[in-house]
């Protein structure tokens, strides 16, 4: 089959219609109705095979991920998710492949209310490249650079399994056989965290996603903002998969870092976990538990921005010492 | 270099502000002002190295083509271009290529008003991803479903010669010194024909850019509008370089169509020209000498829209044979 028809079977017929489409996947380019008094929120993201996944992940996973790490993008400016483009290149044409990628994107694209609206479909090394388009009011999207001295840091759900999961599945670790699919799972199938950012609208001063590791991404927050952060490293929240498989983690260290517990320096600069990490004004505290409660998503103070800039943690016998993101490299 | 300093010098610095860009380059995505009663259009394509162009190609010319095939599609929807993000995967950190790159596409971006506004940078084999957005008024887009029979075609410019210069860069054949740098230039540096496709709202009923060949391209038309087409092969524009070199098209076509002059097949089947094809009410024809003298961009009536579906030709004798897109790989 042709490119065409293989858009026009797998593509096109598929995912919902949105009334703002005016014309979606068929012509040189798509035509879209823009709310009014709404700002255009934009990301790109590109996935390699063998980077940024495995060469050997499923497809379904894969077509997955590529729109959940563009999406977490949009979740963590608070922004509600409206279209997705696909720029898809192919080594082959795997039929069988292409529709698994398709169940994947397609399972996520419905259940977040998303149109795919357009792509291009070549051949080449595997590589996915995914635009998402969502919309903010003015003035309420979160920006990495809103952090002030004072604010309180929160990291959404837990961190590190992702990176426990890439280990396994890459064979640098045995994971208990009873977590390890809870592990890979998160891997495979990172949820972004949409309804949280909506939520933190008016409420977070700074937000990011945690795709590099907490604390390069954490990292980034302080830059844009011209601050610092001292993280607690007792607070870090971890999950019952995460805390059962520590030594694997503490394994995983490839550098130690004076006085820094080994699952914690791994659990602050593994990456993929696709969590949100805000800081928030400490008035707003209240407002950040009901957050929470309505949904659904555990939010962790993990500690607060300071003006000294650089990121500090305070290891579990009180000295606090610089921390750099190091010692782990993605895949 | 790590990717962050790569991004801050070579793409945050450079290109233009516009007023609707709220938020460019920096954050988890990009903020944008849209105008109040205009359709924003999208389109995405991917160059792959190797596929889409020759592995040696000059890194301007990728640059500048990258973003040139892109305006090309919101120019054959007639619509005003804005923002352009870009999703680049690079097997290595050559600083060089990535200003050579950069040169290209900022020249373009430039001279069409349009700001990079985000994107991603990977590691991995040589492939460009460019997302392009633009506005047109509702109703005023051009389609290709519009074309109704009566209707005639016409093609801007001059077609064939792209096709011409990629054969000599690959050396298929040996094009006249004289000429081949023409040729050559055609196919590295597209002009997208956005002030064409402006002025075609409302005048053209259907309109697509030729990428993959004037046959293909308006096959495509022919297929979204539900009608057919008779193309004059005497009417077919033929630049001088092309006319010179007529004896190497006639060499590059793989496989011959009965009575079909070699030439004028290569030419029908030829990509990367870049032109507008569009069908045009005779009515309007007044105007399109209009538009052709004001944009300076010639524009040659090559055929008529048929209530009969499929592509036929008319050969220099008279007699009209069906006509497909046939023995010519893109690369």
């Amino acid at each position: 089959v042709g490119e065409f028809s293989l858009i026009d079977k797998y593509f096109a017929a598929r995912g919902r219609a949105r009334p703002d489409v005016v014309l979606g996947i068929g012509d040189d380019a798509a035509l879209l109705r823009c709310p009014p008094g709404q700002l255009l929120v934009v990301s790109i993201d590109t996935l390699v095979s063998g980077v940024h996944f495995p060469a050997n992940t499923a497809a379904a996973d894969v077509g997955y991920k590529a729109l959940a790490v563009n999406l977490s993008d949009l979740a963590a400016m608070g922004a509600e998710p409206a279209w997705a483009t696909l720029a898809l290149t192919l080594p082959g044409e795997d039929e069988a492949w292409i529709a698994a990628f398709c169940d994947g994107f397609f399972e996520l694209a419905e259940s977040t209310g998303v149109a795919l609206i357009g792509g291009d479909t070549t051949r080449g090394p595997l590589t996915v490249t995914i635009q998402v388009h969502g919309w903010v009011p003015p003035q309420q999207a979160l920006l990495r650079s809103g952090a002030r001295p004072g604010d309180l840091v929160y990291v959404s759900g837990t961190i590190g399994d992702a990176g426990l999961g890439l280990a396994h599945a890459q064979g640098r670790c045995n994971l208990d056989p009873g977590v390890a699919s809870d592990c890979v799972r998160r891997l495979a199938r990172p949820q972004p965290r949409l309804e949280l950012g909506h939520a933190l609208r008016g409420v977070a001063s700074a937000a990011i996603d945690v795709s590099d590791g907490l604390s390069a991404d954490l990292g980034h927050i302080l830059r844009r903002s011209g601050v610092g952060a001292l993280l607690e490293l007792d607070s870090l929240p971890w999950s019952a998969a995460f805390r059962a498989n520590a030594a694997c983690a503490e394994g995983l260290v490839v550098q130690q870092v004076d006085g820094v517990p080994a699952a914690a320096a791994f659990s602050l600069c593994a990456g993929d976990d696709y969590e949100l990490c805000v800081a928030v004004n400490p008035r707003n505290q209240d407002l950040l538990q009901d957050i929470a409660q309505r949904t659904g998503c555990p939010l962790t103070c993990i500690g607060r921005i300071e003006a000294q800039a650089g990121l500090r943690v305070r290891l579990p016998g009180g000295e606090v010492v610089p921390f750099l993101p190091r010692g782990y490299v993605h895949f």
